[in-house]
């Protein structure tokens, strides 16, 4: 017996290929109508599909992809360990692939993982990304999509955040309370979204408490190496202010352990000279002298959560079902860095 | 025209069509000059190869898989960054998985990579790997294997290790000739080649040294926790020994950090009561307190030296080139805590 074709059925249906092809994959640009005319002639005539062309959300992987910009940072690592460890109770594996930062290896990843068949991915975007055509691209090809901590606002899908913002705030309003008057931000790159939250969050605590923003005590940490980033920024800022700082609040717990190490090295006393908060509870933050003050943002948690999510759109398949942002809960822990 | 199929090679050489799949795929089993007549027959007939079976040497898929038990470990995300780096530069992607220690994990791992088509897989076995049929799937598939760090001294293939026994026992000797004499080693689990290797490098400096070994100083970390193993492992050394051991050597950087974090805590002052090296130069170590000794292990490097060899490998195609083990040289880097 003779295949059926695309073209046969299109011929039949007096619709083009594309629209037949579509209607399989149930692309949402298709009427429901013809889906189902399409659809209903399709199991009549026993029309099977190219295997390299079967849609991914039909003939299920169980494999799924996730990006995120490097593991070098435990925050990414301990977020993997959840998704890892949620994927394997549902028997998924996990594909990951790392940026490091780069668009163009985002963009590539992004191909790939859909090149080679998984039945949903997950990113944490680089620094630098501020084009979201890949993104765009996964949902084209009816891939679920679930984006995590370091995300696209613009983008329509599911997304897994903190509060950038709140937890800021909230550290540095703690600082102010405890009496500190120049607080410096070490921030992050001028363009991902958690970098812009977090000193906003500063920025606001500062005003609301009447305290002058100033802009010399802002030093951006962007080498993609935060613990060297925190300690030249440390040195600079000491250099230009001397005694006229008395508190930091870091981006990281990584920038924040590079500028306590300078303040160490240099006779510079924590919390006494000047006080340090910093951002993520890394398990180091705790056993460093002296230890360090933080917000505790659950990397593990929001793992299972991202998969939670991404599983959800999985199984409902071609219904199409409400994106969701579910905001992870931060807290701040002080230690005697502060 | 009909397409040319395998058995119509097959029958006109009169050999079996298994034979003639594995010429083409330039299987070892095949003679070469069966390979030569297949090849040939083939190429006149215009034979096209089924696109799911084409061979992974012929097509290239500008792919690499690369295999770790986590990526919470610094080093092995240290090893990742070093083999992007490198395999960006040849314009390869990099799909990474994790098998978390678990060796289904680890098999499953294999066989998705081999069934989503890469040019080549890097594995670091999971700490309860015993049995290599896996690796030994790869190689029949013609996929060239490079194993690193974590290795199988029975597979035949490419290897990237550093040489464990040695480092240890320079560490372990440095502390006796700094005239400790109660020194007490925190080993990894049983089954790895590096455990044992590190751990019979300490024997063998005791031992050289006229040190008696004591097998109630060993203390055994296999709770996939590095930091916690250390801390508990601390806690249960000074409870039986109490000051009677002078020094530690652990096995990784971590589980020295954890070990510590006890003594800090404890009032046990390092290095006057107690000498402390690590293993690995994680970066951490230089910035605790006090700082850690320890023999640096170089990950970046390694990596990039992983890559090498498997783009070696992969280039070379259907040329058999010998095997190649490279040894990655460490060195002991002397700070507080000893």
């Amino acid at each position: 017996m003779k295949a059926i074709t695309l073209k046969q059925i299109a011929e039949e249906l007096n619709i083009s290929v594309t629209t037949v092809s579509k209607a399989l994959k149930d692309y949402p640009d298709v009427s429901k109508k013809t889906k189902k005319q399409v659809k209903e002639l399709a199991k009549k005539l026993n029309y099977i599909p190219n295997a390299s062309a079967v849609n991914l959300r039909t003939q299920q992987t169980k494999t799924i992809g996730v990006i995120v910009p490097t593991t070098v940072h435990h925050f990414f690592a301990t977020v993997i360990k959840g998704i890892i460890k949620a994927a394997k109770k549902k028997d998924y594996m996990v594909i990951l692939m790392q940026s490091e930062e780069d668009v163009e290896q985002e963009i590539k990843s992004v191909d790939l993982l859909i090149s080679k068949g998984v039945d949903g991915i997950m990113i944490s975007l680089s620094n630098k990304t501020q084009n979201f055509d890949h993104l765009e691209k996964i949902k084209n090809h009816d891939i679920p999509l679930v984006l995590f901590d370091k995300i696209s606002k613009i983008t329509d899908c599911s997304k897994v955040v903190i509060n950038d913002q709140k937890a800021a705030y909230e550290a540095v309003e703690y600082l102010i309370k405890k009496g500190y008057k120049r607080i410096a931000h070490f921030r992050g790159d001028l363009n991902p979204q958690v970098s812009i939250d977090r000193f906003l969050g500063y920025k606001k605590a500062l005003l609301n408490n009447n305290i002058e923003f100033d802009p010399s005590l802002v030093y951006i940490c962007n080498n993609n190496d935060d613990f060297n980033d925190g300690h030249a920024s440390a040195k600079k800022l000491i250099d230009m202010h001397g005694k006229n700082v008395d508190a930091l609040f870091a981006i990281t717990d990584m920038v924040a352990i590079g500028a306590l190490k300078y303040f160490n090295d240099n006779g510079i006393k924590i919390p006494k000279d000047i006080a340090i908060i910093g951002f993520s509870n890394w398990f180091m933050s705790s056993v460093i002298t002296p230890t360090l003050t933080t917000i505790d943002q659950p990397g593990y948690k929001m793992g299972k959560t991202v998969f939670k999510l991404l599983y959800k759109e999985i199984k409902a398949k071609n219904v199409d079902i409400p994106y969701e942002t579910i905001e992870m809960k931060t807290s701040l822990v002080i230690r005697e860095s502060t």
